[in-house]
This record gives structure tokens, sequence and C-alpha cells, in this order.
């Protein structure tokens, strides 16, 4: 099965970072500022993305400052049933972070689009941390014709 | 085998983008300002970035305003025998990129930070096409805790 993967230094501590993937206040700030929910294993979490769209993820794995891990639940029919994992490292004064989307049935248009979108939320992120200032939904980076 | 996968819509059209693509002037303007050798069938592009290494890869299929194909010939351990290839088509007033950097051996952390470094040349192209202004080496954006 293809994977979306990616990889990000953050000039921020492990602590910081996995506090933006890993509450809600966090995940609004750089990927929907709409997100509701708990951030909780076992709970799910709401990503709206206003006429766009929206995810549902159901939270499986929290490691503070190491690594969190979600199974989509309800959203765009290709991601049904994926997984999104976030883990975190220290390297100096960074945090690395290795990203994987992992469990796309196949390696359609879309899964190319949501490849180099998540690049841009990632980046986003970084920049939330870095500077205060991320790129969260609906003020993200356009990268497609239709406007998303 | 693993791909890096890309899609990128850009206000441009189908022909200027394949200049930005197919010709060495074009490709110094979003990947590396050191590009040098021929954008022909069966020659060698070399692209250098300083220090920080180089990628010869050699040109495979021409289609002109439709696809770019190139074979890496040395570069990176992990980049030898993989295919990078670019298809393009047109919706409305944009030009619809399709990216694949194809044949990876297996999922790599740097296969990891190729995906994003990818993410950020592309934007980069569509930055040049859209704007003028391209962030190729050493002007690139930099993902990784070692200025890459």
């Amino acid at each position: 099965m293809p994977d979306i993967l990616h990889r990000l230094a953050i000039k921020a501590s492990p602590g910081d970072t996995y506090a933006a993937l890993a509450t809600i206040d966090g995940l609004s700030r750089w990927w929907t500022s709409d997100t509701r929910g708990k951030s909780e294993v076992g709970k799910v979490i709401d990503f709206r993305f206003g006429d766009r769209g929206f995810i549902d993820a159901r939270v499986i794995e929290l490691l503070p400052d190491t690594r969190v891990l979600w199974q989509v639940i309800d959203g765009p029919d290709a991601w049904a049933g994926t997984q999104i994992v976030f883990d975190l490292s220290q390297q100096d004064d960074f945090t690395i972070l290795l990203f994987k989307h992992r469990g796309w049935a196949e390696a359609i248009e879309f899964m190319h689009h949501c490849s180099t979108k998540w690049a841009t939320f990632l980046l986003s992120l970084r920049a939330a941390l870095e500077t205060g200032a991320g790129a969260p939904f609906p003020d993200d980076v356009h990268i497609s014709n239709k406007g998303d």
C-alpha cells in the first residue's frame, strides 16, 4: 500500500511540538481553525474545513513528546481506514517530525494532491511553532485549481 | 516500491510549464540555479547544490506540453536508478502537474525528507511561473536541521 511520507525539522522542543499535535488548541493553530472533539485515546477529533469537507479521526496512540497516531473513521472516501502518524525525536535544538499517512488503497490523483497539501500543512505547523503564525484552514496555502 | 507523489495546479499554460521543466534555463529558476548539461532525450542534466551534493539525470522522455521523464544516473545513493516524472494537463486556466519520484528501494527516513523537499521545490516552480520569483538552490526553503 502506498504511503504519504514527510520529514521536517522544527526549532522547538518535543514537548511543544507534541502539544501542537495532541491538543485541540494546538491542532487548530496549523491544520484547521475549526477543530473539535477530544484528543484522548479512544476519542474522536473532528476536523472541519467549511464547504471543503471534514475528517473525523479516532485517537489510537498518544505517547507524550514521542508519537501521535490517529485512525480516520470518516471523511473523503479514499481516506477511509487510513492512519496518520506523527513520530517525534530530538536532535540538538530541533524536533524531527516523521510523518506518515498510510493505508491508501491505491495511488490515485487525489493522493498526489494530499501529499503536497500535507507538506503545506506541516510547514504551517513549523511556522506555528517557530513564529507563532501558522496557516490553518481557512488561511491555508491553496494548491489546487479548485481552491483547496 | 514506494513513490513520492505530488500534485499542483499552476496558473500558467502547459507550454510555459513545460519550458520550466524541459530547458536548462527554466530548471535553474526553481530547482537549482546551478543547472548544466543538455535537456535532450539521451543527454544528461547536471544539477548542482554546492556543498550539499549533486544529481545527474538522463533525459528519457520529452513530450512537449505533456511529459518530462528523467532517470537518475548519479547522486545520493538512495536515488540510484530512480525515475522522476512530470505529467502535465490543462484544466481551465491552470496546468495540472502530477509528479512522481519512483523506484525507491525502501521508505527510508531520507525518502520522507525528499518528499517534503520536493513539495517546496514544486511550490518554487509554481512561484517562478506565476510571479517570476522561484526559490531555487541556494535560496531554497530549508526543512532539515542540517540546513538542507
